[in-house]
């Protein structure tokens, strides 16, 4: 439990993903993990809403960015129990909303990728896409998704 | 044929995807099918175009997102031909196309995300997301793409 | 090295993708590599910036797209060393930046894909999806993210 540990060591506690209607927190095919997308939620509720380059700072975008990927190591717990377990992140795809001519989406991204690479060094080592747009679901800055590759 | 079988008793028929200058309806890579993003299309034309929160309310997104996934399925079944050998449905990344200010992309993306469950059950328990956006293809209002894990 | 060789008749050079602060250019996981998000990029410097729509014609879109790609290969040259490994390409993943109205998203995406289909021909055959947005990291038109299934 020693990446749990880190987080906490940081501040970040992992929620318990609640099970939604529709969909659910994450899927395992083989060794592969594809987490749904989450926002900046704490206790399942989002502690930032807004846009980059209007309510939302760089430096809120950022951190908002840090609790998507708490959000998503929830997910990839909720199958595998154990973080340690993860062998490789392999692929983060987040999405920045923004006003018209913010185009900084990578640094507000660098709060998941870092947070990441802290964690777990060179298994944290990942691919990634940052993307901006114009809407996210009830108005939250930040969704990031992840793919992560766990150990038998 | 089961699956068929249950959307054509939701009034939903499986069209032939075209064969496309630049790129496949979907690739399959192992027991993986990823397919291309699909659209609203009933017999090869958009049945909604537009926007959520403008032209298109979310009744009609809802809609669109069923046919989009409707059209999904169609790929997968151009590469297995029975929809019946899909062992999971992994993931579904849906764009919601909106003006500023519609933040009700989930709502929408369970018109994906319902149907893939009803049709489904448990094998249909997949990982989502729901992104907004300012435009998309030929002005449709939503567009889906989905990864599968098929059986051997 | 014929891959290569074909895109250096086509006035391409594959660049070296440097090393990133927060994430790497691609990752692999078994037979498959998953690329990082690549934008119009020449000698470390977008070639293109602006909107499809307004600063951007179409055919420069489709340039940048091609360029996209380009940086996706060299993302997965850097993994495998040689080009000829490619077994298939799978998927693309591509977002054009455009002002409300543009809606010609997959002839920009086109760059992109008849210039892996014309390298790689039948193991080309990829699923595609194009989606519009807002704005991308630092005002480029057209971000590229590759998946492709590698040889043993």
């Amino acid at each position: 439990m020693r990446i749990e540990q880190e987080l906490e060591k940081m501040g970040f506690v992992l929620p318990t993903p609640k099970p939604l209607a529709a969909y659910v927190p994450a899927v395992r095919v083989g060794n592969f993990i594809f987490t749904a997308g989450q926002g900046p939620n704490v206790d399942g509720k989002a502690l930032f809403t807004g846009k980059l380059g209007r309510e939302v700072t760089e430096e809120q975008g950022y951190k908002a960015a840090q609790l998507c990927i708490v959000n998503c190591l929830a997910c990839v717990k909720s199958l595998i129990g154990d973080l340690d377990k993860i062998e490789r992140v392999v692929k983060l795809l987040g999405f920045v909303a923004c006003v018209d001519g913010f185009v900084r989406q990578p640094w507000v991204m660098n709060g998941a990728s870092e947070l990441i690479v802290k964690l777990f060094g060179e298994r944290g080592q990942h691919a990634r896409s940052a993307i901006g747009t114009n809407e996210l679901p009830l108005g939250i800055p930040v969704e990031v998704e992840m793919i992560v590759q766990v150990k038998d």
